[in-house]
């Protein structure tokens, strides 16, 4: 599967220059800043300066601080559990991270923002791209280890597309509710880097076993990752929901979600564990499915303790499938998968589009009052009812698996072409093949010696 | 003290679920949203939605987002200074935390928050249940290393339960100020977990001496968890200060604070140490001193001068705590402190309260001004007087020192039962017990060889 | 250069004790709260209450939280990327901080917030302490390594006084706009530093060149500093503009910056690297080069695409400079600069400063509308026009070049008497010198052996 030789030396340095000179292009001919932020739209008013704080930023630009930390700190980290892999882990999760950005802006603008043939940017696109951006992180986790940089960023380029299509079909013509992208981000991303790590299947990744684990420290910055993630989780389910109530009420309801999934993995954790000793992986991980889980129907009329509940189901259901069901993909489907995305994203996300349409079913003007259209924005009219929206929360969840399904294949099958300068199976989980390392560390000892302040003394009299 | 197994198979998983069934059930019983995240009474008024930013959420969601921080990943990194104790140190930290807001919902809005038979929730009860998490968080400190979870868990029940009796006795019945909780949340939280300690003293810990000290990197951690928690006081402090002047100027309060805290912390390090040299034990925790002492003047008109001098005292007391009193408590008293709780948050508690005691004293409407009652509520009442407030302040230090006493002496004898599979003296400050260990890192060297593009290309043809 | 003694022992605590003394006499004398932050003056008018949400600390505490951040974790940990000089790296970074925004909140309250013989603070106050401070912590990191405690903190002393007046003259004299610091934070910060270090040229530095590099663990503590600079940029370059729509452009436009610059930084360090192999030096600092160079032309109608071109821009020169300058400035010019200041802040401010000089020149009414005057505050007055404003910007460029070659040789040849206990070439870079170290890590073999629960039961029995 991998081409000869892993340099990077031309590959990479020409695929980001080209990429950013396209972005570059496009974003010349097509961007535009939106009302909120071109200095004629938003003081068109003379009176209107009064009101600054009704500019989009204040009630957004928080959220966004909190996501862009999850993106770029709470992904990048949280991958570094490996003992050799550390600088790739948070480097191509900048990389790719920091292209993604960019390219979402335009495909998500171009689905769902197109004014007068220009996309107009702000804050909420800022965090949709964002959001774009965690799916294709998420299938980076499905193949850590086993890609070359290029191949990340090819994997970008498709992936970033087809989300902002499967965005669009859902929230625009399904009319789903997807506030924190239980489907959108989670599903999505989580199968989509399933199905492309069964096409990139390697039958002797064994040979690069005894680099797949954790060491120590390895642990202790991954669970950097999992922290952040964990505490700026109800942001990122809110940040994009209406302003006042929804906002509110999703950023709490994700809050109790987690805590009561991080009660149920460390129960379920102690309980399967060899000893009863607790096991890393599940707490950095499965202790977050609590936030995925309410992605869909955080913004409704959930309550704590149905945040709770639904909190509580998607901790035990991950640390199932890290302890049941990873091995029984990897050695029947042949889906290796490095972080288990799959019982992080995938499973919880499927729970959180069911959830979502349950809850929707639910819905009533009775428990939302005048605030119902700020949830179910297309309520007002005629056709629309509860149970009909339901439908569409359910339908949403099987056009995202099968655009994930679908989006995977193709992109595999792309990558697999022999031109990326992936590692070979004797050479995955490693640094070393695309960072200058650097050398060991001094011999303390010696180092301590020198620090003797007498010792000081008498080599410089 | 210990029993003979450490073995968690059973005891935590069935501890963990009963109470988060027991939070379940008492969440969907007692627990509703209110005015500010309910759909229907937030959007009662059609006209009201012009004005979304006057919902609580965009006045305290920064804040709570800061603070979560300091409970999460502030105390939780601190306490990872020890050498073979960061799983156990991030990992129970995020376990009790996330256990301790929930069940910190139910008693402070038991204790201060129901109307109709009904707790109602919102960002402000977020914010007080990180509250109350961070009281115990500090008694964990005196206690680290040296307990299971379960007995954390057990801990945690009880402390949060006190917690918010001593809060209600303080804020609703004394008519106390105590906004940044230097009495409630830290000289409550430290003398708790000291008395704990002594219950639970281990007269032999001498064995496991050797990992009770840290090494370079995990020093290094630790020091994320010290600037977290320094960076965001000023948010910790303002959190459910009022809207406006106080909230402002409390965080400014503390700013200063800190600031002054950080030299008077590294000048005595310097001068008390060992040759002249610094000492991490007191830069990771006397530095936060500052922050400590003004979490009850700060909202009142302190002024920066006089925030920087009650700093500079925090810092000056709390090095000398760590340098002579500590061993002083652990030989003469059979307290052992492990992360000195008493220096970083008994005596700067004790310091704030006291500072609070004579600042309220101080007030008068001259200064105030019509925001007198802000910082004041009881102020329009016509048996109120500085002086009265001034004795109110007092008597909740008198009556928080007796509730912590009282507390940590019952928590203690409870959590001496030999049922909860504690560590023997031999294995205290060890992560091999409740977690599963990652093996030793390979050999760098060989891995930089196989990194090598040429023997790679070599190895691969 | 070094006296024969590094000990501490009296030298800091007393400059600490010293400094701090004075700034709590100058505090008492000259500072008080501001009108947003007095209860008093707040409160003035009793129906005001009703807006609270106008009160400054809603429009700028999340910006300043995020600046904290950049300044104590960002900066802190950027520097850790040294093998055995992480604890002088966050601590003493800590140190000079925490002295450095007191004492700035006193300079730049002097020269331009006197009101009455008064400084009134508040958070805005508190971001630009913090934005001097970072001017100081960039000098740091040329001299990264080489210097003791006291020399920085008398460093700082100058550093911030001289900052001062270059921001006086820059913003008050000249009128110029630099609100996200290209020329004021970056270049004055980048140009002193170098100057300082090369007065303070140590020809045998190669005796601790086996020091002067990192390890695996110190290169990701770093990466935790690159990745909280590059994050919060935003909120840097937008934190002191002006509300709405400015705010909201400034933290969009740096957003497209960094992300271009990092793809630039990635291409290439990957093309300049030894076999195509990335340089974590490059990625750690280059990559936020796009932050600095829209430090001035941020707040203005730059576009997306031009924020993004000037980011490519200055993440192609940061990454020449590492590769190029840096070791022609050691050899030929004799500048020491150990984080390679000159290639991050430097030639990127530098960038910054003209290309603000050229956006300004351009900037027109039939852009900006009404909202010219927000970004050009001058803009009303009739000797105004844009080509006059950009050549005060230039000339900006002009007096901040020649402030901080003049302040740095002033300051470098004060910091070269021998009395500060500045380090031997022999004992550059490390730790030793200034802390008490902890021993090495316990063998871990025999740690897990006693951690396996059969033999514990067997000890314990």
């Amino acid at each position: 599967m991998a081409d000869s030789s892993t340099n990077m030396r031309l590959r990479l340095p020409l695929l980001c220059i080209i990429l950013e000179v396209i972005l570059i292009i496009l974003f010349g001919v097509l961007v535009e800043y939106n009302h909120d932020t071109d200095a004629k739209k938003w003081n068109k008013n003379g009176t209107h300066s009064a009101h600054e704080y009704e500019n989009e930023f204040y009630y957004r630009y928080p959220s966004f601080q909190d996501v862009h930390v999850m993106i770029f700190v709470g992904f990048g980290f949280l991958m570094t559990f490996l003992q050799r892999y550390g600088f790739s882990s948070v480097g191509f999760n900048f990389l790719i991270a920091a292209f993604s950005l960019q390219w979402a802006t335009l495909m998500q603008g171009f689905f769902h923002g197109m004014e007068h043939g220009k996309i107009h940017v702000g804050v909420e696109s800022m965090i949709n791209a964002d959001f774009c951006t965690g799916s294709v992180l998420i299938s980076f986790g499905a193949i850590l280890g086993k890609t070359s940089p290029v191949q990340l960023l090819v994997m970008a380029v498709f992936e970033v597309t087809l989300f902002a299509v499967n965005e669009f079909i859902l929230l625009s013509v399904l009319g789903a509710n997807d506030a924190g992208g239980s489907m959108t981000i989670h599903t999505f991303g989580a199968y989509f880097g399933l199905v492309v790590s069964r096409v990139l299947y390697r039958p002797t990744l064994d040979k690069s076993k005894h680099r797949n684990s954790s060491v120590y420290h390895s642990d202790l910055f991954a669970m950097i990752g999992t922290i952040y993630l964990w505490m700026y989780w109800p942001s990122f389910n809110s940040a994009v929901t209406q302003y006042g109530d929804p906002q509110h009420r999703t950023a709490m309801n994700t809050y109790y979600s987690l805590a009561a999934c991080t009660l149920a993995t460390f129960a379920f954790s102690a309980l399967l564990s060899h000893e009863g000793k607790l096991d890393m992986v599940h707490i950095q991980n499965a202790a977050l499915a609590g936030g995925v889980a309410v992605g869909t129907a955080g913004e409704m009329m959930l309550t704590p303790v149905g945040s709770m509940i639904v909190g509580f189901l998607a901790g035990t259901i991950s640390v199932l499938g890290y302890k049941y069901l990873t091995p029984v993909l990897e050695k029947k489907l042949k889906i290796q998968d490095t972080c288990g995305v799959h019982n992080l994203h995938g499973m919880p996300g499927v729970l959180g589009a069911v959830v979502g349409a349950v809850t929707a079913c639910l819905a009533s003007k009775d428990v939302y009052g005048e605030g119902f259209q700020k949830v179910f924005s297309e309520s007002e009219s005629v056709s629309w009812s509860a149970s009909h929206q339901g439908v569409m929360q359910a339908l949403s969840l099987a056009v995202t698996l099968g655009m994930a399904l679908f989006g995977g294949l193709l992109t595999g099958l792309i990558l697999k072409l022999p031109i990326y300068g992936s590692p070979s199976d004797t050479h995955c989980f490693e640094d070393g093949l695309y960072w200058e390392l650097p050398g060991e560390e001094e011999d303390h000892t010696e180092l301590t010696e020198v620090a003797t302040p007498n010792e000081v003394e008498k080599l410089n009299s």
